[in-house]
């Protein structure tokens, strides 16, 4: 009901991501074939699999703007069935595209969205959401946290958790000797504790401890500093923030729409697009596909990295 | 001790800021003079007024980097003077440089920053703190509060009064009928109450009222997305930012050293450099004026409009 399936289809024509990738879509045939047909655009059938078990949608369900309990239920089958894939190395990528929670909710998912879904169908406990530009790249210690919960959960453990993740994640998959940042919780970084004092109970121990381990981390750098080193200076490949609009605010400013979100901690390669469903366009074929061929050129590149 | 003096030799150089004013700095003779020479510059002495009843600084008072008691009273002199020439109308508007809060403080400074010095010295209780660029302005609701401190004085009335001092001030001094976007205090913007409710209870009320009273504002709108729209899609002449990093982590990474600090709500037309005194640089040379010179630029233009 999505742009999802318009932005899939644009991505299959795009010539970076057939360059570097062997693309299968777990979806829907009627609906892939609807999508193609309004942009004018021809699908190769066999890259088309729905999911085993499920029938195809009746056009009812496929009404742009207007999800349905069934289509949200062949969502969930189909993450299901990618999830099997890549842990089974049938793939050696997972790509999402965007969901609305709302209506998976009413059908009777009960996790806040497709990244902790798959990290409990992958048996994983601690992940760490990442989203990547060209520019600017950030990861978060707490996602969807009210901002009264955000300090509490920033604790040393949670801290450190995180950088390790991401410190292991880059290692693997993109540069060996990643320079990371890590955020202050503060107006400039606590300012010695006169605003604050997260970062020196906090934030700077987890920092020396990952230090001591050889990480190349630094921090905690002031909020409204550590991102124009990060994107303009580019002193580092990675920045730490420790809660979604900390984080989010500068990465979408400059990468709007055209990001990758990286689950990073998860046995799998798993990228997503940094967008939602989009219904005020869906069905108008004028959604950028930009963040869905990044996200599938990203997980391409992980994938051949990890080889 | 810091880059303060070099900055003032470098804008009185700018033929942006002569041709739109005519700059009086209030300050140490000697300090100005030894600036000026560093740089190869000569100085128009008509410029340079110390403030009344304060000795020269002796040499010892004027090392780089080295910030003295003798030499912070002298700041503080520069400020009241400024004020009372400010308050006076002998000067239309007055500008400030950097000033180092931590010696400030040991010479029995009792104020945060020269902000609500200044706010004190002209009797005003409610102000604003508005970072300008060309790109991005964005205002402020608290300031150097610590994070877990910020939620409680997200009011409703805290951020009216915020809307109402910005709405009125660009409407004085910069445009007739400004459009301003307010931000949401949790991620999603709360996502309708499930990350937090003060959209709810406090900002989206605030923005109801000002729209009652006729004020072109929309929000509250998740900080994720806002600043992208104000900055790029041009879609907003401010953005009302919660708390410090929301608003000055996207505002630095698109204008770092570039901003203008305007103060909103005062009697008088002030402005500030959006930058701190750079003891790692002082007495170099290298610094960049052109926050200086945007904020007397911004100064000039300020009081063109009132007039």
């Amino acid at each position: 009901a999505g742009i999802g399936p318009e932005i899939i289809v644009k991505a299959l024509k795009s010539r970076r991501v057939l360059a570097r990738a062997n693309p299968v879509v777990i979806g829907d045939e009627g609906v892939m074939a609807k999508a193609a047909a309004s942009l004018g655009a021809r699908l190769v059938k066999s890259r088309i699999r729905p999911p085993s078990g499920l029938k195809p949608l009746s056009t009812k369900n496929t009404t742009p703007a207007r999800p349905t309990k069934r289509g949200s239920l062949s969502m969930i089958a189909c993450i299901e069935e990618a999830v099997r894939m890549t842990l089974s190395r049938e793939a050696d990528a997972m790509v999402t595209g965007p969901i609305c929670k709302e209506s998976a909710a009413k059908a009777g998912f009960s996790f806040a969205g497709h990244t902790e879904f798959i990290a409990h169908l992958t048996g994983t406990k601690d992940f760490v959401m990442m989203l990547a530009g060209t520019d600017l790249t950030v990861a978060l210690v707490t996602i969807h946290t009210p901002l009264t919960k955000v300090a509490h959960l920033v604790t040393g453990a949670a801290v450190f958790k995180t950088i390790k993740i991401t410190n292991d994640a880059f290692k693997r998959y993109f540069i060996k000797k990643p320079k990371i940042a890590v955020a202050g919780l503060n107006p400039h970084a606590g300012e010695g504790g006169l605003f604050g004092d997260e970062e020196i109970k906090a934030i700077a121990p987890a920092v020396r401890r990952a230090r001591r381990l050889g990480m190349n981390v630094t921090g905690p750098i002031a909020a409204d500093t550590v991102f124009y080193r990060a994107a303009v200076l580019k002193e580092f490949d990675c920045v730490i923030a420790m809660y979604h609009d900390q984080g989010l605010g500068p990465l979408k400013l400059v990468h709007f729409d055209k990001g990758v979100n990286v689950t990073l901690g998860l046995p799998i390669i798993r990228t997503s697009v940094d967008h939602g469903t989009a219904y005020d366009i869906a069905g108008a074929g004028i959604a950028s596909a930009e963040s869905m061929i990044a996200a599938i050129v990203t997980a391409a590149e992980m994938a051949k990295k990890k080889k």
